[in-house]
Formats: C-alpha cells, sequence, structure tokens
C-alpha cells in the first residue's frame, strides 16, 4: 500500500490557482486574497449589479465567505452553523443543506457573537468548524456526514469560529476560548479519518507545544528549554489562553503553515508576570510534523488584550530593495510586521494607523514593542481605569483579513481607528466562566469621530500609501483582483470598490445588513461575478447581535458602534454581483 | 368646536391620487394597486436591478408591503412586529425603529405563521396591529406610542394579522381566529385617541352585527331579523368565527367600506348544521356608523374552510356592456364574483381556475354554488376522508391580493393550484385551543404538478385571458402600472415582470429569500422605484417558517410545499428596484 499525504494538496494547490475558482476561504494557501480575473475593472466596476441573492435563514454575525468549487458553490452561517451546498448553475437552487444540531448552550460561552469563518474544500470533502468545538467532514456531492471529532469542550468555553485549513492529508484546526482560559493549541487532523496526526499547544511544556529548544527559532535564536513555561507563574499556563481563531497560512515550498496565537488569559496583567509565552506569538510549523521552525511574540505580557492571530499574508516581495520570502502581518497592536518567513527574521515593525499610542516604536533587535509607560494598565494597575489607549482591545484590525496585489506590490487593509479605557480586576478561574478582569470602554482617537479606515501599505517602507475613512471599522475582509479594483464591505452594509492606485471609490451597493464577511471572486459561464455575505454581528456588532445596550457591554465594544442601529440591522444575505 | 371627521380621509385621498407615494397597503381606497408611474415599461424592464436593499432583522412570514409617505418609507415586520421609518433621501437609513414588547405565547396561536399585512398611514399616525391584538397609534416623525388599546385578547386565541385602514377620522381594524373560535368583527377606532367608534360582528344578534333587518340588503331583499341567528345551532355563534384577517377597501362616493369574513368554526361541518351566516360572506357597511348596507354569502355552511376574507377590488367597468360601479372579488373557494358595489347585485360568478370541482356553479339567482356530492365533507361525514377536492382550503386565492388596471379592464391574479383531502373529526371548543376538527392534506391537481398560476382575468366576461403557470402558488401581491408592467414575487424569491397584455416574462430577480409580500412602487428623485419585501412563510410557507416536517402539518399544506425548501429559505429583507 502506498500512502499518497499530498494528493488533497496537489489538487487544491492546482484548483486555488485556478482564478475561475475560490476554494480555500483565503484564496490560496498565501493569503493573499487576491484574484487574477479581470472583466471588472476601473472602468466597468460602476456597471455592477447584484444578480441573485440568498438568505442564508439565519441572523446575526456572518464571517467568512462563500466557496466556488466547479459549478457548486458552498455557503455556511454563525450558529447553527448550517451549510448549503448551492447549484451556480441554477441561481443557487440548494443541493443540500446541513444542519448540525448543536446545545445552544455554546451561544454564551463564544465571546464575539456567534460567528464562523467558513468551510474548508479538500479531497472531495466540506470540513466544517462547528461552534460546539465538533470538526464535521461532510461529503461534499451530498452533504452526508463522513466523520465528526470533538475538537474541544464547550463546557469549559472552548469553542470555534476559525475557517479549517486542508494542507496535504491534513485538516488544520485551532480553537477560541481566550476569554475562558482555554489552553491554545493548533490540532492537525487526518482528513480520511479525523485522527489526529499532531496537536501543538501556544502554552505549555516543550513537549506540548512541539518547540525543539534547540532548533526552534526566535529572531535568529533557538528558543532553548522551557521557552513558555519559565514564562509563567507555576501552572497558570494550563489556563494561560494563547487561543488559535484566525486564519492560517502555507508555503508549500518551505512547507511551512503560519498562523498566531491570541490573548494570555486573563485580561488583567497584574495577575499573570512575565511575557506570557508563546501568546501573542506568530508561529511557522512543519506541516507534517507540527514542529515549530520559528516563533516570534509580538506583545509580551499582553496589557491590552491584542491577540496577535491576524492572518500571515505570505508574499514574495522586495524588501527595501532585496527579494524576500516575506510573511506580512497587520497585529491587533497596531503594528505591520513584514518578516521573513523562512527564517523569522523581523525585517519591518511600523504603525498601521497614526492614532497607535500605547508604543512609540518595535525594537527591531529585541522585537518588543517600547510601551509608553502611561497606557500600562499592568504599572498603573488594578481597578486604576487607564485612559485613552489606542488601539481598543480589539485592535487596529482584528479578524478582517487584508489582501495582497502582486500587481500594485500593496497591501489592502481593512481597518479600526479606535481607541479604549480599561481597568483590570482581579478574576478566578472558573471552567466555563467568563476569565476576563478587565471593564472596557471604546471610542474614535481623541478629536476625531470615524471608527476605520481602509488603507493602502507598502510593508517594504513600511508606510500607508494611501487611506479612506470609514465611518465605522471596516470589518469585512478585502478582495483584490487583476481588475485593478479592490473590493471590501462596511458595517454599515455597503459594498464597496475602489481603485487600487488611488483609493477612489468606484462603486457602492449597500446590502441587506451590514457586511463582516470578506469579499470573494469567482468566473462561471464566461463572467465573473463578486460575492459576499452581509449579517451584521461580530465584536464590533456585538450590541446588535446580542441585543445589548450599555457602553461597556460586550466587553467593552457596544458604545462605540452604538450609532451602526441607525443604518442596518441584523440580517443573513448571499449578494452575488456581476456586470450587465 | 368645530370636528373634522373627513380630513385625514381627504388628505389620505388626495396622497393615493399622487402616485409618486404609497400610503396605503394597497395602493388606494379601491384596493387596485394599479400605479399611474410609467417610467418603467415593457421595454427597458428587462434593465431593472436592484438599487439598494435592507434587513428587517426578523425571520419568517413577510407579507403586506412598505409605504412610501413623502421622503419616508415605513417597513414593518411580523412578530415582534417591528416598525422602521427609512429615510429615501439615504438609501433606507433608519430614522427610527419601533418594537413593540409581545408575549411570544401569541405565536403557537397564530394560525398560518407570524405574518402582519403592513401598517397605515393617516394624519401624521402609523398605524399597527400587533400580533397579540393590541393597536398602537405612533408619531410618524418620531415612532413615539401616541396611544393603544386592545383589540381582543391573545389568550382567546384573538391575534392580528391584517393591516389597518384609515377612513376618514377612523380607523378600521379586523381580528383573526377563525381557527380558535373567536367572534369575528371589524371594529372601527377613532384615529385620534383610540376610543371605539363602532363595532360590527360577522355573526350573532342583529344588534350586535349592526344589521337592519329592513335595510340590510341581501341580493336586492331585506335580510329580515336574526338573519344570522337563525342559522346556528343555539349559541355556536358565540364561537361561530367568520374572522376579519383580510383586507378592506373603501368608496367615498358611496361611503361605504368593503370586507370579508371568514370561515365558520369549527372545520368540521357536522358539528354545526345551518348557513352560518354570515361567515363567508362580503360586507358593504357604512362607514361613519358601521351599519350593514349589503350582505352577500359565497359559501354557506363551508364545508373546505374557504375563508370569504379575500380583498374586494372596486372598479368601474362594464359588465356585459354595461358600466358598472363594480366590485370584483377573487374568493378562495375558487369563483371570481362581479357585483355592483352599491347594491349587492350579484353580475357574474366564474371559476377562475379550472380546476375547482366542488361546485359545478353559482346559482345567479339564489347565489348559492351547486356543490358536488361527492366533495361535500359534510355529505361523506366525520372520520371520513373526503379526497380531491378542488381547491384545497387554501383556496384557488388565499391573502395574496390581485391587481386591477384601469389601461386594460382586466385583473392580474397571483393563484393557487393546489386540490386537497378533507376529514373532519370531532372537536370541543376551549378557549385558547385550536377548534380546528379536521386534518388535510393538499396537493396539485391529478396529473399535475404546477401549484400556481398567474392570470388576467376578465371580470364582465368571468374568463380567464392569459394564465402563466407558476412551480408553486403566487403567494404575493401584484401591481399593474401604466408602464405596461405587472409585477409579483414567487415563493422561490423571484420578483417577476411580465406584459400586461400577453402575459410574457420581461423581467425575473432572485431576490433573497421566497416573496409572500406584495409588490409596490413609487417615484423618488424623478425616478421610478419598485419594491418588495421577501421572506418565505404565510400558510403556504408554514413548513419552513414554524420548522414542520409531516405532511398533514401545518393545517395540510406542509406536504404540498416541501419541494420549496429546495429554493429558498427564511428571510427578511426588502429589496428596492430601479432603472439604470
Ligand atoms: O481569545 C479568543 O478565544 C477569541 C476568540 C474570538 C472568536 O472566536 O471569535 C475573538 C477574540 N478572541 C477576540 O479577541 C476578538 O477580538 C474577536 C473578534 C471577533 C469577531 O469575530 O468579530 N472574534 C474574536
Ligand atoms: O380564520 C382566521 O382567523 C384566519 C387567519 C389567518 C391569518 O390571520 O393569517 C389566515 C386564515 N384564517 C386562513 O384561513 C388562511 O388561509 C390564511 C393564510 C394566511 C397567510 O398569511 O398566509 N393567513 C391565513
Amino acid at each position: 500500500l502506498v500512502s499518497h499525504p499530498s494528493l488533497a494538496n496537489d489538487e487544491l494547490s492546482k484548483m486555488s490557482k485556478d482564478s475561475k475558482q475560490w476554494v480555500m476561504q483565503s484564496g490560496d494557501y498565501a493569503n493573499q486574497r487576491y484574484s487574477s480575473l479581470k472583466q471588472i475593472t476601473t472602468t466597468n466596476v460602476k456597471e455592477l449589479r447584484p444578480v441573485w441573492t440568498f438568505s442564508t435563514g439565519v441572523l446575526r454575525g456572518h464571517e467568512g465567505g462563500p466557496l466556488v468549487v466547479g459549478d457548486v458553490m458552498y455557503v455556511h452561517t454563525p450558529f447553527p452553523n448550517i451549510v448549503y451546498a448551492l447549484d451556480l448553475t441554477n441561481q443557487g437552487r440548494i443541493l443540500w443543506k446541513y444542519e448540525p444540531k448543536q446545545d445552544p448552550n455554546v451561544i454564551p460561552v463564544m465571546c464575539c457573537d456567534t460567528v464562523n469563518r467558513g468551510v474548508a474544500y479538500g479531497d472531495g470533502k466540506i470540513i466544517l468548524n462547528q461552534a460546539d468545538a465538533n470538526v464535521v467532514a461532510l461529503d461534499a456531492k451530498t452533504g452526508k456526514e463522513l466523520w465528526k471529532v470533538a475538537n474541544g469542550d464547550a463546557k469549559k468555553g472552548e469553542t470555534m469560529t476559525g475557517a479549517p485549513v486542508i494542507v496535504k492529508d491534513k485538516v488544520l484546526v485551532g480553537i477560541s476560548g481566550g476569554e475562558f482560559g482555554v489552553q491554545g493549541r493548533m490540532t492537525a487532523y487526518n482528513l480520511k479519518d479525523g485522527s489526529v496526526a499532531w496537536k501543538a499547544y501556544s502554552v505549555g511544556p516543550d513537549d506540548q507545544m512541539l518547540i525543539d529548544p534547540q532548533k526552534t527559532m526566535n529572531l535568529g535564536k533557538p528558543v532553548g528549554a522551557n521557552s513558555s513555561l519559565s514564562t509563567w507563574q507555576g501552572d497558570q499556563w494550563k489556563t494561560g489562553g494563547g487561543a488559535t481563531w484566525g486564519w492560517t497560512s502555507y508555503d508549500p515550498q518551505l512547507n511551512l503553515i503560519y498562523y498566531g496565537s491570541g490573548n494570555p488569559s486573563t485580561w488583567n496583567p497584574k495577575q499573570r508576570p512575565g511575557d506570557n509565552k508563546w501568546s501573542m506569538t506568530i508561529f511557522a510549523r512543519d506541516a507534517d510534523t507540527g514542529m515549530a521552525k520559528w516563533v516570534y511574540q509580538m506583545t509580551p505580557h499582553d496589557e491590552w488584550d491584542y491577540d496577535g492571530v491576524n492572518e500571515m499574508i505570505l508574499a514574495d516581495i522586495k524588501v527595501k530593495g532585496t527579494p524576500v520570502k516575506a510573511l506580512v502581518h497587520f497585529d491587533r497592536n497596531g503594528f505591520a510586521y513584514t518578516m521573513n518567513r523562512e527564517t523569522g527574521e523581523l525585517l519591518v515593525a511600523e504603525k498601521y494607523d497614526p492614532a497607535v499610542n500605547w508604543a512609540t516604536h518595535v525594537d527591531m533587535k529585541t522585537g518588543r514593542p517600547e510601551v509608553v509607560a502611561q497606557y500600562s494598565t499592568d504599572k498603573n494597575g488594578e481597578d486604576k481605569n487607564t485612559k485613552g489607549v489606542c488601539p481598543a482591545a480589539l485592535g487596529s484590525k482584528d479578524q478582517q483579513p487584508a489582501s495582497y496585489s502582486p500587481d500594485t506590490g500593496l497591501f489592502y487593509v481593512p481597518t479600526n481607528h479606535v481607541c479604549m479605557d480599561y481597568e483590570p480586576f482581579k478574576v478566578s478561574y472558573t471552567a466555563g466562566q467568563p476569565y476576563v478582569g478587565a471593564t472596557l470602554s471604546m471610542f474614535p482617537p481623541k478629536g476625531e469621530t470615524h471608527l476605520g479606515n481602509f488603507i493602502a501599505w507598502d510593508a517594504s517602507a513600511g508606510k500607508i500609501v494611501w487611506s479612506n475613512k470609514e465611518t465605522f471599522s471596516v470589518w469585512s475582509g478585502a478582495l483584490t483582483t487583476a481588475g485593478g479594483v479592490a473590493f471590501y464591505g462596511t458595517l454599515e452594509g455597503y459594498l464597496k470598490a475602489v481603485d487600487m492606485k488611488t483609493g477612489k471609490e468606484l462603486y457602492k451597493f449597500k446590502t441587506p445588513s451590514g457586511i463582516i464577511g470578506n469579499v470573494t471572486t469567482y468566473e462561471h459561464g464566461g463572467k465573473q461575478y463578486i460575492a459576499v455575505l452581509s449579517g451584521v454581528g461580530g465584536w464590533a456588532g456585538i450590541g446588535m447581535a446580542a441585543g445589548l445596550g450599555g457602553d461597556t457591554d460586550g466587553l467593552g465594544a457596544v458604545g462605540a458602534y452604538k450609532q451602526l442601529s441607525n443604518y442596518t440591522q441584523l440580517g443573513g444575505v448571499l449578494t452575488v454581483f456581476a456586470l450587465p
């Protein structure tokens, strides 16, 4: 018997290069969200119009987006995590529907709305990460369940919102629960039957973390023994967080996967002295074994909830004149990092929102941010309200993924422009109960009223090329296209098209609800389509999604986005656009 | 002090003639649903496209439609009956939102989904009929509650789904609950403060019914004393039904309002011998006093649940060469009635679906249908399944209103093409419990597969002019326009535009969910718009709306419409269309 570990990968790699399809949530393994389709151009995009629409039958935040595989579109929903297979030859007629049965008690242990960032396709299967931490494989043709495994225990606050990623014969699955003291990890399941291939924790002993003290590197040096354990007091790492609810990318040449870990638990930094490694960290791991090749912690000893999970975009670019296999990462903490993705070397770290004030800069030798004392919630201490920290806990960017265009060499980034007051308080751990320990409120930077920008970023210079103001944070993922048009959605519900060179707005359409989904494109029957889910929610929309009203409700996000309900209401609709 | 009883009426009458606005659910008092706007024509309608959309934040059946008053659009939802005021100068930005607090226990006592057929505007007020039988007046500018009155008791199964109608200084409000043994009635509230002006029951003593034995006419003769009481056994009329959940029209010259009453309770005809007057009846009443001018019962002693509530369309047409102030009514029982609306004289009564088989014809002298014994559920008796009755209980047409075009002189009718098996059984009355007493199943007529037609009808000849097959019943209200285009929605979710002369389909667009709302049109900023609510449900969509799966569930409707879930899912979205 010969095993074919690379089969699914080969097929997927090939399919992801066929711009007519959209076979993984990020468009490709590099997480570039770029399409070489170019029927829709800066000249004709104003003629765009909806051509069909589809209500998912579910309200609340719709993150992620549809997959397109051949003639079939796969659409997922927030809890209860329904999956639809829609017939593209027949305006979305439903081929099959899969609706898992889940205990609704999982809803209150999801920190930031009942979101789900989408399904994965590979080897004739659709993989779904359920909210209740079950991973399910469905037959892509029939929707029949093939296998199902528990990736966590919702009773302990372990849930899932992130999209699975299929690499070779494995499914990579993260976990949520940084607000419930989970021990974050990335797990690789065998695509065939759901058995565990490897599991790598974000915090803890080296063997649990799949760290080799000698071979796992940090800014060019081996991490050494107990690199995580030595940065925690006692057993605190066991409820130490570092959840892995964001995006995963993959470099087939290097055979490395990349993803980030989230905040250390609790949000009260006083309670967990030390760097709290490897929370807030970029991990580069071997795709077959899970062994860590390199790590880099953006925010040691987090005092602001700046989860490091935002997507790693892999792009071969010139950095200061030299061609680099780069990884570009727009962190919650407001710095955009350009790294050598092979070595983990730090090349550029600059603020991508001028409002960022919690640190002056990143020390390029140590890789550590220079924290401004005034904004240190640890220094100011428990039961003290640290005021005016920028960005807010939801970062200068959150789950909404950016896009890279090889045509312009620029990154197109949906951003937040929000600051906060942060007051830590003592909290004790109880399984399944919030382990937060801070009261927050959020607002725009002083003297300003807009809560977001959509920017173009030069990752070599570490500079904003252009920036468009948005009334609310841009919580939707961007798409770039060879037609010279970038697309993104707004919390008010507009799908917008802008000129990638100048940022000039070329088209907008008010979809049924606020957009926190990611814009995708595909070609069918010779025609280019643009598709996006609308359905307001996520952390920014948690007020409406969960029916909360107090300014500090929803972990502090409700106040800042209160005006949103004057523009849009809950929904759950796919809108598909095309030229006439 | 001088009272101005006609003020609201004058204003509304005038506004309803301004085709730029859409100030009442039916477009005008005559319930014609015709607009003299004609920018959109048979030639250019293919260029139509959505220009903005709005998710209502509510799922399940969205009946009725938006009102347009000046720069403001008023949109309502099914339970919990939210009302939005949207700014037309700003793509539907929300000016205010009103969300009543209602006990969700009303949901299970609504027979046919949590629908609501829309709000009324008059005298600066928005009137909302809540599901729980409360009538609320809101300030149209601010959404502030001005008054609120209880029009019934939901604990007894009294609910509201029908749209209020404002005539002069009064609000006309019906009641639902024919499946719960309510005593149906029409109530006129004073628009000013919600006090009762008059109340007229559908069944019972003459004084309760506002019937004058001498002056209230039936086919040219006075009805005589106790015309209702004498057709019921004992006290049965007290739980006798005749609900008034449909549409009301008004003739300002005659000062008469028109509406129909629903089924006698229970659905088991054996239990209630007699004609069960005045269930299943068209009422013409004086708008000021409520006194009945004339009555006409379409289906004496109903044995099939053929509620008589469908809209009365008032049109001045020629009937067999003679100009008549006509009332045209497409009854659930499958006959289309053309009457003289001044006198109540019966002019034409013909089948508008050739499948109708329960009666051979209507005797034009007595006005009574000639029942075919084979299809008499009363003759066949209790616990006997009477098979193959056409139409099914939901009629050849149900709540979905037809439209009349003065340009073509034809009526455009969304119809059902459904038959049933009907098995009555003994049931006893308990307040607040279903009082149905029959098991039903539904299916297309023998040898056919389509469940609906959209037809053009000649009300003088009593003949179908053209008929378009539809896969499912057309549960959406029609619109006709001076541009020669008729519009309607389908249960799969298509908005369709057809040539009024030929029925030729000119345009269709797949909206997010099945359409059971009514198509409306208005002009704003010099441009004609088409607007429609999508959101599948109602009786036809009850399987999806209430999550029912058995063929005889949902009062028998679930089986026939099972395939619908392959085309669309629950939703709640307003789609607004325009030409480029
Ligand atoms: O630490 C965690 O486990 C965790 C999970 C999630 C999630 O699963 O959605 C979010 C966050 N943290 C978080 O910090 C955050 O800002 C956030 C935003 C969102 C969202 O979908 O809008 N989810 C999450
Ligand atoms: O007798 C009643 O009180 C009553 C109420 C309603 C309603 O309020 O919606 C319907 C009916 N009957 C009914 O017979 C019927 O076919 C029906 C269809 C619908 C609908 O909205 O789709 N409602 C109702």
